[in-house]
């Protein structure tokens, strides 16, 4: 029975965030570490240790090593973003799965070598925004979905942001121009514009307007940005993303009949639990003294971290597709591509001088 | 002792909203209702008898006979948008003190006729923004103001939305182009307006940009729309307001160190007590499992409702104008005319095609 063993993941590089999700594959149940791969072989076998990876992991000095083993099913990718075409694209060649970083290109064109090279050679894509698969998303979505509680989409806005030291300022990848070259708008806008697309259920606005005055550092790359968009039929979506404000992770939906408002929906406060606030038919009080009701507070449990959530969700997938035959899901890579055309529109926007910019699909 | 006695108001008509203004200018110690006018003296008599008004008071069968009412210290005008210039000009020439109801004139070109008939008269001139006088605005202030917990501010958000049945979309007068022409933007939007220039100490703008595709009535009249606004040095707001989405009335806003969230801020959920909540210095746990801290809910009380608040503040301006010679405290037509000027620039850049337009002060 193929589909019960365990997908075995390679791990591209040895970057910080690949800890967690080297973590949340030991979590999930239908996932392993089977080799990782850094340009230093010292490194990669530190950076297994330090991480408990399982003793019969291979440890390997190169990226291309890891594809070459054909005990790795699939491979996580959190290399530089301009890295990303070409390793998730020899990877798909290779016949390994991927679930890419993000920002998961520097642009369309791009991640659509690397959606055609999957798609053709049959292999799962997903991009790594965790917090799809945590539990909370799931029960916002049947809140935004219920016509009689939240009604008819109206507005949303959604705030990214954490304060970048000095020394993430200077030398982070994230603000280098020849590494991730989409700075704020890439790392942080990325979870903004994926959150307002979910909200419209992915359907594309229909112009994108960048926010005047985003601040860029001295070569040139986004600290700061945010943009608006709309959809000709009155819904409009704000966002504001950045390295230069304390951290921020908001999405505030209004709709015709209730109110969504979440305020950690890219990484929760716990682990565990996980907020958000819902009201409904809100309405003055005598004299308009008052509003009532309040919003309330819904609480949504989850044994496993939404990363974990993440990786069982790609293994499912590609068990399936290795166990029964499946097609992979279009399902992510169609979200995904739909998130970087926006990231590309507010781009352009702000290349052109904050002018609007139509998203053609 | 001119300055004990309480400031009497006359009431120009018999609005809704001055229902709630008259029970707060009863509950205000240095305030007292004096006459009510209206164009049906009936209407007056009923109105007075209906809102409890006391039997002191002057009931007229017109406006202009309230100005001409030599016990009238005060006149609160809660007319629509259209007849305000006229009347609030009056007023003043008529020595009366004004609180103006929002929004204050259809233009700032008209303000200014009123503010400066205000000014050349020495009589005191307000409008009334009710949430200005709560106690918890000051407290939120005394956060955005502190370098250390909220640092400098980066980006604000706001919305103000409620949601107008068939009835108010067809007869309200905040719909009609004669009278309110304004209608969202003037009526919800002037709130948010108001916030965003109130967490940048009134600092206006450089550019503000009128979000694309609002929604018009058969008339013309915005039943919703949004802007951006940009202060050159990064610093971004934006705001979206409403008559067709459920109640919100949020400030979201990202300092470099916290943040300071509200959800009720133009009418707080309870009269007595009103939340915020407020964040600082929140990073990442360990591996980025979480963020931390989760944000505090702060908690103001207030023995007096917002509006009483209001009305004390302006009879005290008032009482020190007649008892002591003061001048005119300037805050207050200063505040409300830079929340014009960016109203008129909103609806310039929609009429402009959604254009940015610089604001000139």
């Amino acid at each position: 029975m193929a589909e019960s063993s365990p997908v075995r993941f390679g791990i591209l590089g040895c970057a910080n965030i690949a800890r967690k999700v080297s973590r949340a594959i030991a979590l999930t149940p239908n996932a392993t570490i089977s080799a990782v791969g850094s340009r230093s072989i010292e490194k990669a076998t530190a950076y297994a240790k330090e991480n408990g990876y399982p003793s019969t992991t291979k440890i390997y000095g190169s990226y291309e090593a890891v594809l070459d083993d054909p005990e790795v099913d699939a491979v996580y990718v959190p290399l530089p973003t301009s890295l990303h075409v070409k390793w998730a694209v020899l990877a798909a060649q290779k016949k390994k799965h991927v679930l890419l970083e993000k920002p998961v290109a520097l642009n369309v064109k791009e991640l659509d070598v690397i959606l055609e090279e999957c798609e053709s050679n049959g292999v799962q894509y997903m991009d790594a925004t965790m917090w799809m698969h945590h539990p909370r998303t799931a029960k916002m979505k049947e809140f935004l979905s219920d016509s009689q509680r939240f009604g008819q989409l109206k507005s949303v806005h959604s705030t990214f942001a954490y304060l970048g030291d000095t020394e993430f300022l200077e030398n982070n990848i994230r603000v280098k121009s020849d590494l991730d070259a989409l700075g704020a708008l890439g790392d942080a806008g990325w979870y903004s514009i994926r959150a307002i697309l979910w909200t419209t259920d992915y359907e594309l606005p229909k112009t994108v307007t960048a926010l005047r005055d985003p601040e860029f550092n001295e070569a040139g790359v986004i600290l700061s940005c945010g943009a608006s968009l709309s959809w000709k039929d009155g819904r409009v979506a704000t966002f504001y993303c950045s390295f230069l404000a304390n951290m921020a992770m908001d999405i505030v939906a209004s709709g015709s009949k209730g109110n969504l408002r979440v305020h950690d929906f890219v990484i929760p406060f716990k682990e565990n639990v996980a907020p958000f606030y819902t009201v409904e038919n809100s309405w003055f009080g005598e004299l308009a003294k008052s509003i009532h009701p309040a919003p309330s507070e819904q609480q949504v449990n989850t044994d496993l971290p939404q990363e974990a959530l993440m990786v069982a969700e790609f293994s499912n997938l590609v068990g399936s597709i290795k166990g029964e035959g499946s097609k992979p899901e279009k399902k992510w890579p169609t979200i995904s591509r739909k998130t970087q055309l926006v990231v590309d529109a507010v781009k352009a926007s702000i290349e052109k001088g904050f002018e609007p910019v139509e998203i053609i699909y």
